[in-house]
């Protein structure tokens, strides 16, 4: 938590696919999005491959950096899912069978038509650092699992997300964001940066981004500004809309 | 560079609009595929806020483990645009006004129709660390630049492309990676898993990763067999085909 109370949250996407360029990244604007509008501010994101020790050594870094860290990917049942034993050294616990777990993915296997084996590698998606509590997967079953402020969730969009949205319901989410986004078609950054400047100055309480866009007209620029004070961030918006419109 | 020769990069995403679900990333994509084609390997991506603090911090740490660190964003006009100056403070430069970019910048305004004023928010994209080389920007003339091992380049993606192709050819990209990637449809991972973990531990020269996927036929998993030796690619590709596909 910082000192305004705001939740902070941080988020580790795992797996080498997305590095390679093999998968586009939908996680990081979708969470983003999502702890936006509830007011947690996403503070940061790595992107790492399925490796122990880079996995081990990003959870021990941000996991007292921030309120909440999610991790996504790496929880299957292959070589490659290496997730929930990395959180188990990354806290210094016990990685063990998880008993409910256990029961859903063989409840899970037995009831397929034709049932399938609950082999050995599926057995692995038991496996959780001790004490987890499970996050449900009404997609595939596989549980992810919280422990600490750790949230380990699945890499495949909808299971993802369906993991995620049990997760918003469960955290303390802190004062709410605010923001108002300004569209100011046909000018340049370099137009208003000095005005812009000024403003932010004179409104601390406030974050004011400046996006450059490019289109078919030929752009312009999006101002947004962000805050927890819907005064405040109220009365900057129209600070910049009175000075800069003008 | 690692022991193998394989030259590794990593990437630093700058802008609250990435972290606040505002803007997809499209760089990491762009970059991992570039990269992954020339044999470099991308081995992390952070995203992070246009706070001072947390990107001098990300340089530091990222330039001493990686051949070629990447920035994109925070270079324009306006005051979030912070990149260049923590820059040069992460590599404990001056910060000072770059002759040739001055110029080019001073050209560009002026000869806008009507001519725009090259004001001091704009004469600001002049402002580099010490004995930075350019990096040509073709779209709105504002130019990146590389100094030691850090590429900076701009956050829009048309002009981001553009810098990134420049920089493609400067650098020594190493020997390259290969890649052969086989589907199988209908397969889950549970069914695959263990035969997969044995030819990984037969072939550690190779990385074999497994990525299931939904559609509407009901989904299956793509493996993906990636390594620098032809030879090596090519018959571990072959028992995964001749042990899975049986």
């Amino acid at each position: 938590m910082t000192d305004s109370g705001v939740r902070t949250a941080a988020l580790i996407v795992i797996g080498n696919e997305i590095l390679s360029g093999r998968t586009q990244d939908v996680h990081v604007q979708y969470v983003g999005d999502k702890f936006s509008a509830l007011g947690v501010n996403l503070v940061e994101v790595r992107m790492i491959p399925d490796e122990r020790k880079k996995i081990v050594m990003c959870l021990r870094e941000l996991k007292g950096q921030v309120d909440y860290v999610l991790t996504t990917g790496g929880i299957g049942p292959t070589h490659d899912d290496i997730t929930s034993e990395c959180v188990a050294e990354a806290l210094n616990l016990k990685w063990c069978r998880h008993p409910e777990a256990w029961e859903i993915l063989k409840k899970h296997y037995e009831m397929q038509a034709p049932p399938v084996e609950f082999n050995e590698p599926r057995q692995r998606m038991a496996m959780m650092p001790e004490n987890a509590e499970l996050i449900p997967n009404p997609v595939s079953s596989a549980p992810g699992f919280k422990i600490q402020n750790i949230f380990v969730l699945a890499g495949v969009p909808k299971i993802m997300r369906a993991m995620f949205e049990s997760v918003l319901s469960q955290i303390d989410a802190g004062p709410r964001f605010l923001s108002e986004t300004i569209r100011l078609i046909g000018v340049r950054e370099g137009q208003i940066a000095q005005k812009l400047s000024e403003i932010q100055n004179q409104f601390p309480a406030v974050t004011i981004g400046s996006y450059p866009f490019y289109d078919e007209e030929g752009g312009g620029v999006a101002i947004v500004i962000r805050g927890r004070d819907e005064v405040i961030v109220t009365e900057a918006a129209h600070k910049v809309r009175a000075q800069i419109l003008s």
